[in-house]
């Protein structure tokens, strides 16, 4: 019984009394269902950060769990809120793209678009739909309510669009789409890429400096040592060993990587 | 049964060894307790906060949820520890009056002052009663036992005041309580203040700056916009679209917030 | 049944979705597992602040938890991941010493070599163990696995040693070995040494200020008084009543701490 399994990300910072009320009232309908809190310090109304964060979380949680996202800077808008199955998971969400990532090529299995007031709290505010309408759906959604019940199926919603490498020439330019606490850089480019040129030796470059180790983890070289990896996720990685990549090459998101055949033999061999 | 449920507000810090001990001897008592963080952030020692925050979070949540409250400046004096009926919540909390205003209007069902080391941990420190007073009598209460067991009833304790906005001519003057992580500002004006002249338009300054736009919703004007709304709680609310409202009118918690008449065509109508 | 209770110390960031990754795989493999966060901050790879940290909250949960601890700044390399049964408790820990200073003098009851692939994920990424080993191995001990299966007894490990204090003629030479929340210093000063020269007064100095007076508890002396008391800890604590004592002394850990006789009449007495 996995239904009763809820997961909450939002934006409302760590320890914010609107995640707290968001709770009680999840909890007010369903006293049963089990929270997991995922983040509650995503960026203030970053989808691209969403997005990326739900990639790299909600695929690993056993079927049929309830992911209720509430980053929502349309709040009280016209923008809809919907109950999307997708890859076998379930979510909550506010219709600004950042589940569609997780579909990948595929099409969600199903979205319903929540227009059914019976299931929300009986006051609804115009800023705190996470309180007043996706708490108590989530609420009864973990009860084993039949999402039909929520409102009309839909074939629209908003698309969000990641950043895609793109080839020059030999090049293959990519970014830096993810920082994480250590400081680690996770790019868009493919881990393949760092194969791609067959047996011959790549360059990694993040802006203006040029990455000179690969390597398959961090311990394996000097702390302080820059080098390439392939990340968790699968993609190139550009790292720090023991320390801070970010800080030390000024990287945010958004600072391109370019990875490209080597023609210096003190480059990384891939 | 939401007997079992027992919600953790500290201001212990995110993460803190002490919070983690914490809910190992609640756990120890009642293994199968479920616990739901609230807050371990609140700003140390802040009974305010606390008091805000208890008052937008508590009411939310099931009917005789549990609520351990650990921000408790006179640690280890002679300062007591209650277990309180309030609004149909129930509470541990030291009596510092952070609760009290949860309570509005009408009294506590029960207040009874913690007496009785029977359910306390053997050797109570001068410094932690989160671990060796609150965690065990909140095991203890959420495996059902009768609270009369914990102590005398009492029928006096400390009582927070919070600010009221206060009448001054045709002005309402308020001020900021509260700031949430969006750099939004929460005032203590009763949302009925924004129409109580009528029809008539009326003017928010928040210290020296006006504001010129009142909304429904954050998402309804361009990124931004100075805007004054009814918050989540039903107050005076005064936010930048997409923006921090706080740093950008260098506010904080208790700077004076007005409502009066608007003279000028142009302000806001309520 | 405290079988199912697991609680998860990491370094992956508070809201990372490491974290969220990590609990997916766990519940995907028992979904009736009770998760426990305890924290997600501990600083990057610091593995005495992690010892610290165990040390000061593994002891008070039930017989039998389940702790899953990932602060592993080896992760890929050749260090071993551990399963571990010390002092009634249960872990799952890389082979880097940060659970060893749980034992105090006695031997941990087993531990075993996690070695068998049968019970991680599929494929193995090179830089989260976290997610691909600890969290089904956790699963699958939370569904009451025998940690036989996981691999072989091993009777060899890493060890960390704590600083521990010097005798140094009439003083007790020791060191800050942690800073709470609240700015506080504890040290590894054990709080019998502040009576060890009988009912003679002793001095405290920090780096190179003494401190003056001798309490029970912060709240029974002025606010911003330094003050020397028993930690919860049953240690040596140094605090500024209602302050940050780390600010006021510029202390950090490390930063030595001496008690001795005291020469001066105005010195605390113990």
């Amino acid at each position: 019984m996995t239904e009763s399994l809820v997961t909450l990300t939002t934006d409302f910072g760590q320890g914010s009394s609107y995640v707290a009320a968001l709770k009680g009232v999840l909890l007010g309908v369903n006293s049963q269902a089990r929270l997991v809190d995922l983040a509650h310090n995503i960026p203030a109304q970053d989808l691209r950060y969403t997005a990326f964060f739900l990639r790299t979380a909600v695929p690993y949680f056993p079927p049929a769990t309830l992911h209720v996202v509430v980053v929502d800077p349309g709040v009280g808008t016209a923008r809809a809120i919907l109950y999307v199955e997708v890859a076998g998971q379930r979510l909550l969400v506010p219709d600004n793209g950042c589940w569609t990532t997780l579909a990948a090529d595929r099409d969600p299995e199903r979205v319903i678009r929540l227009t059914e007031p019976r299931y929300w709290r009986p006051e609804v505010s115009a800023t705190f739909h996470g309180r007043d309408i996706f708490a108590p759906s989530a609420g009864h959604l973990s009860l084993g309510l039949d999402p039909c019940l929520l409102g009309p199926a839909v074939t629209d919603w908003v698309r969000l669009e990641l950043p895609v490498p793109a080839l020059d020439g030999e090049a293959l330019l990519g970014e830096v789409v993810f920082i994480d606490h250590f400081g680690n850089l996770l790019t868009n480019i493919p881990a393949e890429a760092l194969s791609r040129w067959g047996g011959k030796s790549v360059t990694v470059k993040v802006g203006m400096e040029t990455v000179t180790r690969r390597v398959r983890t961090y311990g394996e070289v000097e702390p302080g040592t820059l080098v390439a990896l392939v990340s968790s996720m699968g993609t190139l990685e550009v790292a720090v060993s023991h320390g801070d990549a970010a800080a030390r090459l000024h990287a945010a998101v958004g600072t391109p990587v370019e990875v490209r055949p080597a023609t210096n033999p003190s480059a990384p061999s891939a």
